[in-house]
């Protein structure tokens, strides 16, 4: 009965991975801006500091149409469409972006752009400066000596970006789990300039789990050989502690509920019985294994670990307590979050409405119901596409 | 206001992980018992086994006031009492084990064992024959080379050892975790002789997601380059590989919600903010290292990898379903779940007692509330004395 269902279940797995519900045919192509000169929150100034940026629909002669996409944790501004009609899967967020979905690119202008230091920098749809590039002080990769960034540095920088398309005001930012704390960031750092914001799965300060969980993936990744203090030249990724990171991340964004359903205790190879050879292994790992090697593939260890010190570091506004960075958003703010979420707790997202509604702004928390976790924001928020919808209207 | 504040709060959880309530003052001494022969489940026969037990409490005339207690992963027989009374804290479960505790020793003779390949194998105060054993074979240590081991082993060996003393018939066994897991294979195992069982956070059968989280700690582990495939030598164990695994362990034993409420954000050190150095730590960090350290200097890799093998295997019985399993189990059981567990999900406790019930075994399930997820089990039990204490007198 299970023989062979790892050949069908790997791939299922990674076409959820990438699935989305939409018949999606924006074809899209990654553009480049380039800040010929930027300074980080640290005071560290960059040069030449190349943003891969995307856009669905069209803008307006307003140009107040906009809606921005920040995005997750070992993601890119791929959100929406594909670039080629072949590829097997469009960007993350397509079941909500695109002509007639809950982001309508027939009204709305969508734009997402690549962090600084994007942890994917070896994906070649991904266009950043980070550990990888050239350092023009030495003529080698930064490496482990490029900048401690913030979130904010990211923000500030697509906001140099849409300044020079001409965008001076935003409809809305809305993102998902690394994405949702750029959203209130956007929210904090240009009050005039962002009408609304969806954070979904994100809190506007980082909890101390969460600080524990992407310390436990860091622990594991550093223990790599090739990771050297993250002095490995390029093309020496630690590729194996980076995989070992990811399966260890899973287990915080998948929730156990999920894992259960779909995968249990089945075997790998049904004529492999792990109770007797050691060397045999459950569905689940391997599938584990599957994911690990696919993001070690395309993640650079420096930038990953960099995302998570910035991730850690996050309180809204740059402030010292939640409450003072909250005080600087008055954006009305669409909540999303999901019971099951090991890594960003409900009670995380719950308390910023609280502070925002005492403070008098329009805020509001959505439950989006589901066994997959934190997961849930991307593969389950087409379930909420009429409530986005609703608020883009209002 | 945080200055120091490390200084503190490190030996407080430290205090916390070997806590208990008791005013204890049972003197308890670690014993040995050698199997001279023992077939493994997997047809392995291992000689000259040694059995490290403790014992509190006096057994009767009738050798029928016993109680059991299996131990938990990363666990020992030190269940109760202290070896010394300058020891800093007692055994583990010493808040329900003693003169007049829930499991009262003026009345039970309590016994636990350790198991098999105890991961703990470098504690000067577990016995274990394991990885770290001479092969009479070679005459070097077994190492990787040890046989695979089913929970069922252990207790077996540990049915092996209570009938040495004589015992023939066991008023209970109740175990936390790992030890659930053998508090119900002593009753598939020997139907006639355990009289009731009381499994506190741990399910008949593993879960895809136990096998997920052990499989992230094992692939951690690893990726130690001191690991070498489990061929170090003695004395060079992985430690950074245990330390890590260790840490990514934590995120899935302690809740969130205490995580958050006990640590937060606050910084390792009041003068080294995170957000400016790299170097700098948030005191969760410096805990999850602190913890790691102290586990990697006690346990033996391949005992480690070899107890989330067992632990990953496990159906109750040996079985290859739940419901087959179940089928042996007879005696009255007690299940104590916590609903902030993310290893071992309420759910699948639930699942066991509804199994149960249905065959007609009596059967209940147990709610301990509490923030601290999986670790309630250990910290929290004292709050469900009253329950235990009244379930080993039905």
């Amino acid at each position: 009965m299970l023989h062979g269902l790892w050949r069908y279940v790997v791939p299922l797995l990674f076409a959820l991975w990438f699935a989305n519900s939409g018949a999606a045919d924006l074809i899209v192509e990654k553009k480049t801006h380039v800040l010929s000169r930027f300074t980080t929150e640290g005071g560290r100034t960059l040069r030449d500091v190349r943003i891969g940026y995307e856009t669905y629909g069209t803008l307006n002669a307003a140009k107040d149409n906009v809606v921005f996409i920040p995005h997750m944790f070992l993601g890119s501004s791929h959100a929406a469409g594909k670039y080629r009609a072949e590829d097997a899967e469009p960007g993350y967020w397509d079941g909500i972006i695109g002509p007639g979905k809950a982001i309508d690119t027939n009204r709305y202008f969508v734009v997402s752009a690549d962090t600084i230091a994007n942890t994917n920098a070896r994906d070649p749809n991904v266009v950043t400066t980070g550990p990888l590039s050239l350092n023009p002080a030495t003529g080698k990769a930064y490496g482990p000596a490029f900048p401690l960034l913030a979130l904010r540095d990211s923000v500030r920088a697509h906001k140099a970006l849409l300044d020079s398309l001409g965008v001076r005001t935003l409809h809305a930012v809305a993102g998902w789990s690394m994405g949702a704390l750029q959203a209130y960031e956007w929210a904090a750092s240009y009050p005039d300039a962002v009408a609304r914001i969806i954070a979904v799965g994100g809190a506007a300060q980082s909890t101390g789990a969460t600080i524990g969980w992407t310390n436990a993936w860091a622990q594991a990744l550093t223990l790599d050989p090739k990771w050297k203090g993250g002095e490995y030249e390029p093309g020496y990724e630690p590729e194996a502690g980076l995989s070992a990171a990811i399966q260890g991340q899973l287990m915080a964004v998948a929730h156990h509920t999920w894992i259960d359903a779909a995968f249990g205790r089945r075997w790998a190879d049904a004529a492999k019985d792990p109770r007797i050879d050691p060397a045999s292994r459950y569905l689940w790992e391997t599938q584990q294994a599957a994911i690990g090697k696919y993001f070690a593939g395309i993640v650079d260890a420096n930038s990953y670990v960099l995302a998570i010190r910035a991730i850690q570091n996050f309180t809204v506004g740059g402030a010292e307590t939640l409450e003072a960075g909250l005080a600087k958003v008055r954006a009305p703010t669409l909540v999303i979050g999901v019971p099951t979420d090991l890594l960003v707790a409900e009670s995380a997202l719950k308390r910023d409405v609280d502070v925002l509604q005492r403070r008098g702004v329009r805020a509001r928390y959505v439950v989006l119901e589901g066994a997959m976790g934190h997961l849930e924001g991307r593969y389950g928020i087409v379930r909420l596409a009429d409530t986005i919808r609703a608020f883009l209207d209002e």
